[in-house]
């Protein structure tokens, strides 16, 4: 018997104070809290569907049967919707990402706060949008920002149903952009994003460090975002990006995810900054830069970024909005 | 009336465990030990003749008159000669640094160990190492380990006479080489090395940590050098010089000197590691990368990395002597 497909749609997020380092690997619980930008440009859509036919889940990414490690990890998270639901039977998911594939950019954001929502909702389940966060981080910790659009805290949290995401209100949300420059496209980063922040939280002299730092870095940003001080919000977000790649750099052995281009924007985005453009840089645990700034700005930063050798494509982002049922 | 002219010759070093911070700046004692290697590639030759017909220190640097700031730091460095032999007379340095100016090295380490050897004989001193390596480090921190040859621990002293460099002896002396990549030669770097190291100090959250690490790193690199084991004492090296560039990428606002060119030749060592080459990666307060490895693997290396895009001479040094004076 076929239940209804309800299909969602979320979109990707970009951390301004950075998620680092876990404090429980099963629940997923985040070592610190985090806060981000949700980014219109970078959507996911997913449509689940409950199938008592199928013996098993089955996915398909982007047109294609998802790998068997990718499934294994979807079907894990569906069980924590079937448990709650009460029901056993399997699903077939269909996602498919509404930005180029294989750009580098973490799509499991997007990709996890989407199922969350198709899912829950397919299995008969009504839930708020904190119940939806918590489900979501389950997935992946960064999806729990998903679930709202604009700028979201992530609260780091005692315990599984106080780790959640909540939307910060900002005069900054329509003025902001984020320019996303692609670093060598195409090539598998070397480090799995998840096996470096376990390697550094064990081998980093500067871990321990780092997870002090960010609450203090979270209220800087907290409160820039509402006073809506763009400036104190890039330059916190900018060192805080620097520390958590310094933090893993420092790890024994070293992770790099800078490639040459990486610090090519880097010192571009330095210089336009020094002219008066508004622009901060932020890198997660891959090569590619994300650049902070203004609606008028943007198209500055872009055509400057885009012809750095090493640089394959830019993307102007705006703002994002929740997930939401695609009706 | 003219003194004797008398010449010494220093070899520049390259820390495998960096100098990074200072307790106290006007003795120049460092935070925490030193441990690096003297290299016979990048000498610097200087002669000091005390002159009582002058009426202030001349400096002559690489045939040039040098800028007052730097007559004024060899002034300052000649007073402590004169305080201890007695005199008052001014005196003349003529100093040449036989390897390529603007270079990006650091020439201090060479500059002031030949200073401190030939300004203290030409002021009638007869200093043993010991004092010599006190003396130098006045002038510059890294100066007191280039009054010895091949590999070189720095104590980082309770008091200004028990801050000296001592020479470790180990099997690797005769086995080792230095590929130097000079990155973007001739580009002032923009953030000075003592100004970037007393920020880091101030505002980087892992200042702290660093200092505590150095100890540690300290004992393994003497371990391996008293063992000949070139591979602990690489990776022991890449991960100090990592940690030390974190420590400033940490700052705020952060401190990076890597440039594209950098990040590259980094990537190349580790690639070359990979395929069974000995290629460890050190990098000082600049953008060059000093990549340590053996006599029959520095040709490789060296032609690898030469052809990088930014990379702007390649040097190889094999170890270098002691500081001594010149007949």
């Amino acid at each position: 018997m076929l239940g209804q497909p309800v299909t969602a749609r979320a979109c990707a997020n970009i951390a301004l104070v950075k998620y680092w380092g876990k404090r429980d690997s099963k629940l997923n619980l985040p070592a610190t809290g985090s806060l981000s930008l949700t980014l219109a440009a970078l959507a996911t859509q997913t449509t689940v569907m409950f199938d008592t036919a199928l013996v098993q889940d089955e996915l398909e990414l982007d047109g294609f049967s998802a790998r068997f490690a990718d499934t294994a990890r979807a079907s894990t998270f569906l069980d924590l919707v079937r448990d709650a639901a009460g029901i056993t039977t399997r699903a077939r998911v269909t996602s498919k990402n509404e930005f180029p594939t294989a750009s580098g950019l973490a799509s499991s954001a997007s990709g996890y706060a989407a199922l969350a929502l198709a899912a829950s909702k397919a299995a008969g389940l009504s839930l708020s949008e904190r119940e939806l966060s918590i489900l979501a981080r389950r997935g992946s910790g960064s999806a729990a920002r998903s679930i709202y659009g604009g700028f979201v805290r992530m609260n780091a949290g005692d315990t599984t149903e106080s780790a959640y995401a909540e939307p910060l209100t900002s005069p900054l949300v329509d003025r902001v952009r984020m320019v996303i420059a692609i670093v060598g496209g195409g090539t598998p980063k070397q480090h799995g994003s998840r096996d470096a922040m376990e390697h550094t939280a064990a081998t980093s002299p500067y871990y321990q460090p780092w997870v002090e730092l960010v609450p203090k870095d979270l209220e800087v940003a907290t409160a820039a975002l509402a006073k809506g001080d763009l400036e104190a919000l890039g330059v916190v977000a900018e060192a805080n990006a620097l520390a958590m790649h310094a933090s893993a750099m420092a790890a024994r052995p070293g992770v790099i995810y800078w490639q040459p281009a990486t610090i090519a924007v880097h010192n571009e985005v330095r210089g336009l900054r020094a002219c008066g453009i508004a622009a901060w840089a932020t890198m997660d645990a891959g090569p590619h830069v994300k650049i902070l700034t203004t609606a008028e700005d943007a198209p500055t930063i872009a055509m400057r970024v885009k012809d750095i050798d090493g640089v394959t494509a830019v993307t102007i982002s705006a703002s994002g909005p929740p997930a939401t049922i695609a009706t």
